[in-house]
């Protein structure tokens, strides 16, 4: 690598912590955005303002976009694509594996070599030791690049070279977000009703995610051998506790309507008799309806 | 106290590894469970097994119970109420704030001294120094049994002195493992229609939850001042981000359905204005269908 510039193309709350961390590990550090005045701070922080996109792709061999959707990336791109040729493009959004697969395909039509990855923090987690971030595409144009990753976080990852797996891994990993924020959220209703601080869970409800972080290879171990036999928690058991949810409810008047369908999900496991199986059996029911076959076929 | 013998009362997994705490940590302990033979791995280990209720709730003056619900917890001690007076029950179900209410009256009338409380861990876990375990109920009955319930976990906990507290904590706490297990289920189901392992994913489902736990406090802080203007994750962010639950389906042949309601929780809190204010505003919809008064009054 005889080039450490890098230009940074979007600059929300995870695009400006990118150039901030950039800029703090001494790389040459171009930015843009749609609205101008987002470059401000990080020009007063040493970074070079590009009004242009053509001028931001043309100053560095090495493009980070940190935009919302793969179609906002392709579309800001698209007047810059004359001057794309050579350079690698690594793109930092949410999206499908399909949009990945897209975004790659406009890459190579113009020459670009691409990696996805996905930042698995908070904007103000960027640029730590253990800040999980990963990659896919190419191993080779990973491994030229690394080290200037590495900049963003120090938990730097290559999941593969299809260029896919970056985005099926943020689904994958991310979809447990909502449901359970909701969950802690549910929990504040309830403890508020009765006049207690949301503070109050925090110490508990962060030891109860530890608790589920230590369970994870247990149940990724039932799921991956098809054996849910050993059952620490069973099925039934969660539905035995799907009843608390209407106490819940009831003595602290919170709406938990949108776990009846999570509750059907536990029903059906257990109708398919999974009942005194591992909760991890839940696997099979999630992966029905649409695939009558093996899974991994 | 005079005396640190103890008796668990319920054999299944918990109360198993409850009583080996308790011969581990060299108090004389009596067990007793409605199918005996459960017991035969205890008294291996120095346990004393009673095998009438009566004799078992006599044999000491802290009685532990474990079983699945107050109800059955009512039942089983029903025919030794003779022998409750002066005694300190300790119950370590599941159930509901109300629940643990009739039970404390059902101890009153039986002139016994009552904690309700809840595990916050698996039973591999019982015994540990930094597992949780909290109670709730007189400061004096938990202070004088302090030493002993330590064996069980050294993250010991005194709620308050209202006894329902230890099971508002419980459902509050709780309510996200079933949201948060079903997440992580329905990733491993998407990784696996890829032909990858479950077991690829843990590593960063688990720097993934500590990532949630580090903004719990943000959160709690959100929620208790009723400001959610300072968004680090907007609700509008996250009503983008459900059209990829569409995506996840398509491209894995996963089982999306019951997240629809919670879309819907997120849609509603932006109709409500909260669509630029963080998700934690979540916390008000959630509030909302049962309580239109403040929740705190």
């Amino acid at each position: 690598m005889t080039d450490d510039k890098v230009t940074v193309i979007g600059l929300g709350s995870m695009g400006t912590a990118i150039a901030e961390a950039f800029i703090g590990a001494g790389h040459p550090t171009t930015v843009w955005n749609r609205t101008p005045y987002k470059a401000a701070p990080l020009t007063a922080k040493g970074a070079i303002h590009a009004e242009a996109i053509e001028d931001a792709v043309a100053a560095s061999p090495l493009i980070i976009t940190c935009l919302t959707t793969y179609e906002d990336t392709h579309r800001i791109l698209e007047p810059a694509a004359a001057v794309l040729p050579g350079r690698t493009l690594v793109t930092l959004n949410s999206g499908s594996p399909a949009g990945a697969r897209e975004m790659a395909a406009w890459a190579v039509t113009h020459a670009a070599r691409y990696l996805d990855g996905a930042v698995k923090n908070v904007p103000s987690a960027v640029g730590a030791s253990d800040t999980l971030i990963y990659y896919s595409g190419d191993k080779a144009v990973f491994d030229a690049y690394e080290p200037i990753l590495k900049a963003l976080g120090g938990d730097t990852v290559h999941l593969g070279d299809e260029i896919d797996l970056a985005a099926l891994y943020e689904m994958a990993v991310g979809a447990l977000l909502l449901p359970t924020l909701a969950g802690f959220f549910q929990g504040a209703a309830a403890i508020r009703a009765r006049g207690l601080e949301a503070a109050s869970m925090v110490r508990f409800t962060g030891k109860w995610l530890d608790m589920i972080k230590s369970l994870l290879p247990v149940y990724a171990r039932e799921i991956d051998s098809g054996d849910y036999s050993d059952a620490a928690s069973s099925v039934n058991l969660f539905l035995a506790g799907a009843a608390h949810d209407q106490d819940l409810a009831r003595e602290t008047n919170v709406d938990v309507a949108w776990l009846g369908p999570l509750n059907d999900l536990v029903r059906r496991a257990a109708e398919a008799g999974h009942g005194d199986h591992s909760i991890s059996a839940l696997t099979e029911v999630l992966s029905k309806p649409y695939q009558p076959t093996s899974p991994s076929g």
